[in-house]
């Protein structure tokens, strides 16, 4: 990851992408210039994240890594409530989702699996994983048929987003719980090593103090340019001619997750594809079960109340792909080939989200 | 069980549900008594059914336990279609397989995984279990979506109506024999000692001629407090202003099925999880496979044709519980983890059914 | 096979097929005839096929017996583009994968596994089968599911079909290669028996030279008697009060895939159940992955373009059959049961075709 962040890079497209958003320059550009400087800024959060999970300890460690992980998506998605564009949040958090089982759980097999004939990895996790991505599509889908089937009061279709909800941040937590304290060895049998290697990796660079620093500095950061991005947007989809879906589901998804994307590919070509799928796994149960319900709760603080009800379309391509990624993953091994299916499904949605 | 239930205990509440019958209290108390009843009543059947299955030997004991497992819900059952209260079946018959998926099962995950880590069983046996509920809800699908797109004439709606249930009666006495017969210590592996050692322990109370008479008694008492239990209901779903989709799937249910839970949640705690997912899964792929399908016919006999097209919402609710029943007991191992998300689920749904 | 065709028989009803369509015959005896012929000249090109794919070597041989083994299929499907017959060709694509994932397969687990207590074959290819047939699923359901909420100009209609048919073809193409090459040893283990056996058994029969002939006027007869067949069906369904779905999907499928059918029953009945689920389960692959979106492009050669969207109760029926054959197969082990189940939900396709 060293390599990929220069400070002095990060802070000119940092500086740039303030001057294009007050100096109102193209949108077009405006949006190139904040969409490299979120992925700069991401990648910083990132590594700010790790170095102070690093001494924090294993356990509050491994907390802040999974709670920040995707912080910089929380953040683009917190302005695009502000805003009230709704529809694009949660086109956003299906383009995350399916960006991350498809795309980068993709691109990682497909990688890996070019130079290791076949990769394994813990067949336990691969299980509760799966059970996991199905807990989500279930709670995104109940609502949306209850609401499809029967006119609800306002109110209560609130309640019933509030407490779907509410139900999932329980399981989330429930879940660090479980994979961390009680049931952390049980899941962890081959990737392991992997695990234990990562942080050692990156974490000396920086002392206690700067991690901290560095993260509060990031986390302002990402804040900023992610509004400066969001507020491209509605120009950007217009002169295109693109849909909010489009632009939800799989420019800004792909923005946000760029961090991810290259981490869980060079990972998978070093054999480390426990970690990776963890990465592109893990990171899209948080957001269908961490992100997506703390959007709910935080567009009420705003006034702005949100339900957690999905199009069709945006349900039908979570679903898919949970399928096609649970069918895949749950053996615990994997090979070139699996990628390219995760890819061709990835394809067809991209395709089907761009013609609507 | 044997603890649980009082005879002085049970003759009490069948005189008070009695009297409260004919004496027309009020619809609330009567309710409470007669719920009361049901579940005294229903455990001493469910002994009967037990010790007369003992004396029978193996084959037939096995035939008469899975035929009467679920009698009270049969009885229950069929005074509702007497009534011409189909929605109230149909939502009953949903409700006794989500509740016996994700409460009665994810009660017994997570109280057998508090007290042992990871609890195993015969992952054959769960495989055949998964594929059988995924007939079972196909079952139910496929005409939904055909009468859905199609307008049938009346009689061939009936003539679909009935050619389902007789496959899938056919479907479940095949079951009965692969699995007690053909294929017995095939899928019995882990749980054999399990199996061996419950009918002992309730066993030897009665003598066999008592134990037919307790049956017959027993089961002509179940038809009357069922009788009276689902004469509140109408007043009752007035009252409290609940939905018969509610009352059904959830009041109906629980009470249906308490027997069942409470002997899932000791045997888990005990250890013997395969045991536990028997009577769960077991419990609703009888109803599934057998029960609805026996109503169908029973409906004809009444003069009162029912149809097998369950709603939207029901089927939706069944579907999801088989997803992820499936997903959670395919691999043969259980945790606490794993009935949470079963009850995540099963909050998730209750919800939704409250509120439409 | 051998025994199954006699030339003679072969020509002569390829003769009175013949004269049947130019004679104008009863369009029911002109169905039964030119049926027969169908299923005599499949087997014929079956044979051919194998012959050829012997002398090709394993690799070359095998592709030719990958791609000429739904030929038959294909040559009917094109007549019934090129008629503009887009409802029929849709159906018997549908009735094809069904048929195979269903009738083929159940029908080959429950004679094996009478005769067999358990059978056996490679668990990864079971799964790779599975992740192949979710594809598929994903790649129809997708465009459906697409179209139904939005309303898309014709031109985009066709750019999203021949885009997924695009995807589909190279990703058909890419398992070829896994299969054959990269993956080969990985997938054969236990079958790796049955397959070195299969062609040796039938292929001496013929010279090399004389298997390329055969191969070539077995298909240009296919193609003949597919088309006299497609001409009997208009008739046929005006006269029994037949819906095309029904004619598509359940008569021309079966006539079509007879070969197939008896073929991977008499392997099952030997103990090579690994044989019998690669042609049921692979043949319908072939069919979603290959047979159909060529049609598509065929379809736009022809100036008549057909699009890939399939109507509901296809769409259910193709995805009611995917689910169960890869919950069945995809522990690698089958008994009776599991064919009594896949039967059944066959049984239950069929009536409600039927009925529609």
């Amino acid at each position: 990851m060293k390599k990929f962040i220069s400070p002095a890079l990060l802070l000119i497209f940092f500086a740039l992408s303030a001057m294009g958003h007050y100096a109102h320059w193209s949108a077009t550009l405006e949006f190139v210039i904040s969409a490299i400087a979120v992925i700069l800024v991401a990648g910083f959060l990132g590594r700010a994240t790790e170095s102070v999970a690093h001494y924090a300890g294993q356990r509050l460690g491994g907390f802040l890594n999974a709670t920040f992980g995707n912080a910089a998506e929380l953040i683009i998605a917190i302005m695009l409530v502000r805003e009230g564009l709704f529809d694009m949040v949660k086109a956003s958090i299906t383009g995350s989702i399916i960006g991350n089982l498809l795309l980068v759980l993709g691109l990682s097999l497909f990688a890996g699996g070019l130079k290791h004939k076949v990769q394994k990895y813990n067949v336990t996790l691969a299980g509760m994983n799966g059970s996991l991505m199905i807990v989500a599509i279930i709670a995104l889908f109940v609502p949306a048929i209850f609401l499809q089937t029967h006119v609800l009061h306002e109110d209560d279709r609130f309640a019933l987003s509030l407490v779907v909800a509410g139900v999932l941040i329980v399981a989330y937590i429930l879940w660090l719980i479980f994979s961390m304290i009680t049931h952390k060895n049980h899941l962890a049998d081959i990737s392991e090593k992997d695990a234990e290697e990562l942080p050692h990796e990156h974490a000396p660079a920086w002392s206690k103090g700067k991690s901290i620093l560095y993260l509060v500095i990031a986390t302002v950061m990402v804040a900023f340019v992610s509004e400066w991005l969001v507020h491209t947007l509605d120009t950007l989809t217009a002169d295109f001619g693109l849909s909010e879906l489009f632009v939800g589901a799989f420019v800004v998804a792909i923005v946000g997750n760029a961090a991810e994307h290259s981490a869980a590919i060079m990972l998978a070509m070093k054999n480390k594809i426990g970690a990776a799928v963890e990465i592109a796994v893990g990171s899209s149960l948080q957001i269908a079960l961490f992100v997506a319900p703390v959007l709910i709760f935080v567009s009420h603080l705003f006034g702005k109340p949100m339900d957690i009800v999905f199009t069709v379309i945006e349900l039908a391509a979570i679903g898919v792909s949970v399928f096609i990624a649970k069918s895949i993953t749950q053996d615990g091994q994997t090979n070139w080939f699996e990628g390219v299916l995760l890819l061709a499904v990835y394809m067809i949605l991209g395709v089907s989200f761009y013609l609507v």
